[in-house]
């Protein structure tokens, strides 16, 4: 994260308390149907308990913040120390990640009294007058606990999958939205540019975001919408899990190693089609964007269609033009929708699924790693993964902006990512 | 298993009665500290959550008593039978082993309705007069039931071991007992003989226990008592870990996969050992039985003392003339003790810690696998596996007897498992 | 190996010499017609290439003989004692035995030279008076040659299955033996008895064949001839390899993991049956014994039949009262050939295939390992293997005998391993 | 590959002759002192023996050239498609790469026939008149081939590293070449540019060096010479393989993984430090370039320094400059050898060692996968490898240029890949 950037209003002071205050609160939200076994629970070594998440992003702030920061501080439990760093070489040793879901205890109710401990303490800390770079601290620790609030949710849906009693996540009803067509997805041309890319400016950003910089964007035409469950069917119909040649080849390797045959949280029940969703088994909602696709498989898919996925930089030039709005944690519904009637340009690029880029996470150009722990938040992640842009239905609102570059790994399927289809013009 | 003796006296309905209640009531007990995260997480795909133990004994009764013999049987809910089978293949598909730790619901409430529901209908039908085979299956899930018992507190042993915090099973505080001297073990002769080994006669025992047969035990000596720590500590010193001479070769292969330096569950921290136990943390109490050893290390540790295994013959044999007293799970101990005062011959022989024998386990001369699913028990298991004899400080005390045989592979550490010495006379 | 027997007789020293020519000239005939790249590869880590074969027998000497016991003996190249080591710890460190396939130098030409080397200076000292310790050394060496004189023909049999060529080894064309009927395996009864069990006298046999003491073998019956090639694709025609009951649990796990559906070698093209055999791809003969099949598929086969296999004791007892000759690698045939005519009693019991038991490979009462390097010889395999009796068509006639053990683990199935059932009478 | 384009000069006919006559001859002089075992071992699945790519490179002219445009064409043997299509899917079937070792026959011999066979028709096709289809075709093949000479002689040196013997593949002795200084290493200097990157023009390219497009190559410097050994066993002294903040997150693991404590082939004996050749084994020249580095040691070597790794635009914009010479395969050296008198700009631009770019290899702007089994070539590689640029001493000199893309895994260290520094300006 390195040097993110500082307050500069009169009002900073009391922005920050609000920012704090709601995002603390809203993790709370998220898990108040969650049982204590419900969030002690690890599926896989990608995913961690909810417990971990709530516990770990308190670790953050009690780390980063109040120990060095604060000198009244005293700490909650020396040994979460270890308990709850995630991967920073800088702090110290830390418990196994796969190991995360046999931390019975402490238990839930013990963890959110950490919780109410550190945030008495911030919030007294908040009180005070603060120097730049401890206010840029706190501000990094709430769009970190906004990043885990995802985490939590995608995970949360990976743990309950693998129950074979399919249970809801959320008891609130889902109710699919009517969509009156399902037209083909038009394109929208853009011309070759020289445009700038990347975070400037005071707001907040990740360090990966900038420096802000510019790029010749060569001439060519992005989908209106995201690929659809429907389109997806087609795909799946037409062969598309068994072509070795329209996947990369550890595409294809995976799609054997994996026996991949369809999008992840995808089954067949009687000829009808269901998915695993935050609400519990679903019927596949045919027009709402595919979601929980890899990047090998959105890159076999558009290598089916005659087409490619778009570059990041493709992606955020064509954001920039665009309002930051979307289907978003926010709504609360908690699942990817169809696309709104097509205006002109692209939509949903915002909100619903991730969008899967053909861009490697890599450094922009002048992108230095800063000094201490915070360095280790992106830098050392540059190798091996591929860049997300524009949210999705599980992300806060407020998280998301045009320059905001997501990371996984090309095999990656948990995660609410989707497939936007471009070409050169 | 296969054809439980059946009960003969007037008093029988009575006793099996009792034994029903009694061992369910117990299974109760041992939970009674338990958290719902507790009892669901699994630390290794060798042990089980509490809760599926906890089901799963249910689901023995439910599908194996009640629903081919009880017309009138309304399942609690049929997805359990895939959720709790452990291994019959006769029974139908079932939940995939290493994923048990997944089911967070249903919850540790829900299981004990489940018992509920069980435990009515089943005393209902007991209530009733029932043919002898009937009667032999419901005594087949009594005894079942306590194998669980004691893998319950082994696997949860495991779980909390795995736990940086380290938190106790048992909040009822651990007294080392006061023991006067620390001899050497002496040893008891035996020679030559044919001996008759395995169950006869009307009680409860295991298909794998019979036929009884006539065997040639050679002469032999065995230890008066069980290797103890302090013993152990001596090994470790001595380099025993680090000398491949002594060990067999499939045992050294573990010792450098594993990394083993000691037995499973001990540290030392500032100069003192310390081992895991279900009353947390300890002290090493040296003159207490080693446990929680692989048959690779007392192997190792009899070859390095100029010693050996003894046989499973040689252990029947001895133990046919001691009472079968000790300190099993019904003392609340929850850990091996050192041997009381020697008296003449073989001490320990029951309770403390499972000894390892050299037998492989095998078929005795007339053994058939029985019919149907219980036929599924025993016999399939025999290959790979290593006798154990005696029952342990978590076996309940009923369960064991002197023809009783446990088995565990080679490599297996945290099952309480200790060591007997023996030689050639 | 520990004490092999002493030589007694005043024409000692001649047969000593016989043995040596005989067996280290025979080893060269076995390889005549590979190339030095056929006697470098190696297909799986548990095959050895020839190459190593050829290179450790000599070492096996030149260590364990001539180093210690001649002191002029000049080494040949003393980098070879790393290399050509098998698993000896007391001796040294020794090159890692997954990549022995890696050594293309030493070439073929030039272990013929240090085999050459080797024998000169051996046949020179036999030429002196030497202690019988020596003597029984130079014994040992031959015979543990003649043992991979075997295995050297098993590997190269695998490794050239692995080729899609299939080449054969033999140029010697295989013509079939006209059988005239197959008529069922008959049985022949045995009743309990106290049997003697294992080597005694002064003839050459290994550590673990003795001591010699007294078992009880119960009542049983055991087939006149081994299990066919017709009789297992009965099995396989019945599912035998798709029913989980039937096997034992490891077994089945093995079946899944590896996919077995037929013995190994074994293929089915234009609906006729294939094997690939020392001379190539042959079809299969339906009246041969069943060869390459895993103890896992030997038992499952007998549950199928409602038979078990033999214990290693029932085996020896029978064989104690057959003459010990049969298709063994002598006759050049190489690969099993159908039982002869059948006589009264158990035919086939020496050579053709080596016959699977029951028994668990452990020490006879009394056994102790020897001291020093040949200490390592059985001993410490002593886990996890079952015993084979009998020899097969690639053993050397002169190798075998009634108490001689073999050992596998119970998936193995690149030997010439096959099946005679037994029941309890 | 693609579309190679096609010839177009008068003298094409004769050009392409020569060429073909050339590397195949070449070809076969660098297997002149190996042996039948020598080339047919692999000693780890990413190598191959060098048999499979004598016959693999065969096999292409045969699959893509002679059987489809030859009518009288003879295959040599049929069989010979399964074993020796490397990844074609387009082409049907293949052996398991992992097992090529294991292809004992056919012979270095027979593969030499094998060759000659398709030499023999291919010359008589040449002296046809060709479509530019099928002359395309027969340069990509010749192209091919050289790229498979390179990996022949890395996977020989691989494969020679295994073995204790540590054999030389060349018997011309390596004389190292006296360094009068060895100063460090300057910077040359570039301003932010819009530069023209990739292939054009009619000359001989792979598909993956285009389309020629315009990039923005930012203001940045680049190091005059490649990292020496020198500063390499500085970084090791200062415990470089045992910090992790250094390291990318997936470098580290493998670090951990793998146990790197150095470049690949590096060992220490009694003080001085070795390193395997293609010579043998051989003192560390300090001056040379650091060879057989991945990319995650060459990334956390720039980290160390403060400096980066070039993005290949900032290379390919400065070898457009350089004349394209150096120490490549032809020289015989078969080493790194220490940069030259260090004149003005960035000196060893090509040849000594393959250079790490901190670009994942990917598409250019309007790159497309041709049609047919030739499209397999570069673009379904596109993931999870990282560009390397300008040849090593085992290059072809007449296979380099600027725009020449290698690629291979991060964590790949048997090519001759080493380090060129950048930093931003």
């Amino acid at each position: 994260m390195a040097t993110p950037m500082p307050f500069n209003s009169t009002r900073e002071g009391e922005d920050l308390q609000r920012l704090y205050r709601e995002v603390r609160g809203q993790t709370r939200v998220l898990i108040a149907e969650l049982s204590d076994a419900d969030a002690t629970a690890q599926s896989m070594p990608d995913a961690s308990p909810a417990k971990w998440h709530l516990a770990h992003t308190t670790w953050f702030f009690e780390t980063m913040v109040l120990l060095p920061h604060d000198p009244g501080y005293i700490e909650f439990e020396p040994r979460f120390a270890f308990l709850f760093n995630s991967y920073y070489e800088t702090v110290g040793a830390r418990h196994a990640r796969p190991k995360r879901g046999l931390l019975t205890r402490p238990s839930l109710e013990q963890i959110g009294c950490y919780r109410e401990h550190v945030d008495q303490a911030l919030t007294r800390l908040l009180d005070r007058p603060l120097n730049p770079q401890v206010r840029a601290l706190i501000q990094l620790g709430c769009h970190h606990e906004q990043q885990h609030q995802e985490l939590l949710l995608t995970d949360i849906l990976h743990l309950f999958s693998e129950n074979p009693l399919r249970p809801a996540y959320s008891s609130v009803p889902h109710r699919p939205r009517p969509v009156a067509a399902h037209a083909p997805a038009g394109y929208t041309q853009y011309e070759e540019a020289t445009v700038e890319i990347g975070h400037a400016g005071e707001d907040f950003a990740f360090d990966c975001e900038g420096p802000r910089h510019r790029v010749i964007r060569p001439a060519c035409r992005l989908a209106n919408r995201c690929v659809t469950n429907r389109e997806w069917l087609e795909f799946v119909a037409d062969g598309g899990y068994e072509k070795p040649l329209i996947w990369l080849s550890d595409g294809w390797t995976e799609v054997q190693r994996q026996g991949w045959t369809a999008p992840l949280y995808w089954w067949e029940e009687d000829g009808a089609n269901f998915t695993m969703t935050l609400h519990g088994a679903q019927s596949l909602e045919l027009d709402a964007p595919v979601a929980h696709v890899s990047y090998f498989e959105a890159d076999a898919f558009a290598t089916w269609k005659g087409k490619r996925l778009p570059t990041e930089f493709e992606w955020e030039a064509a954001a920039q033009l665009a309002p930051c709005e979307g289907n978003f944690a926010d709504s609360g519904l908690l699942r990817a929708m169809p696309a709104p009637g097509l205006g002109s340009g692209p939509q949903q690029l915002f909100g619903d699924v991730w969008e899967w880029t053909r861009s490697s996470f890599s450094a922009y150009p002048g992108f230095r790693t800063p000094a201490g722990a915070v360095g280790e938040y992106n830098g050392k992640f540059m190798s091996g993964q591929y860049v997300l842009r524009g949210g999705s239905c599980v992300t806060p609102a407020k998280h998301i902006r045009a320059t905001y570059r997501n990371f996984f790994r090309p095999d990656t399927r948990w995660q609410f990512s989707g497939v936007r289809l471009a070409e050169d013009a």
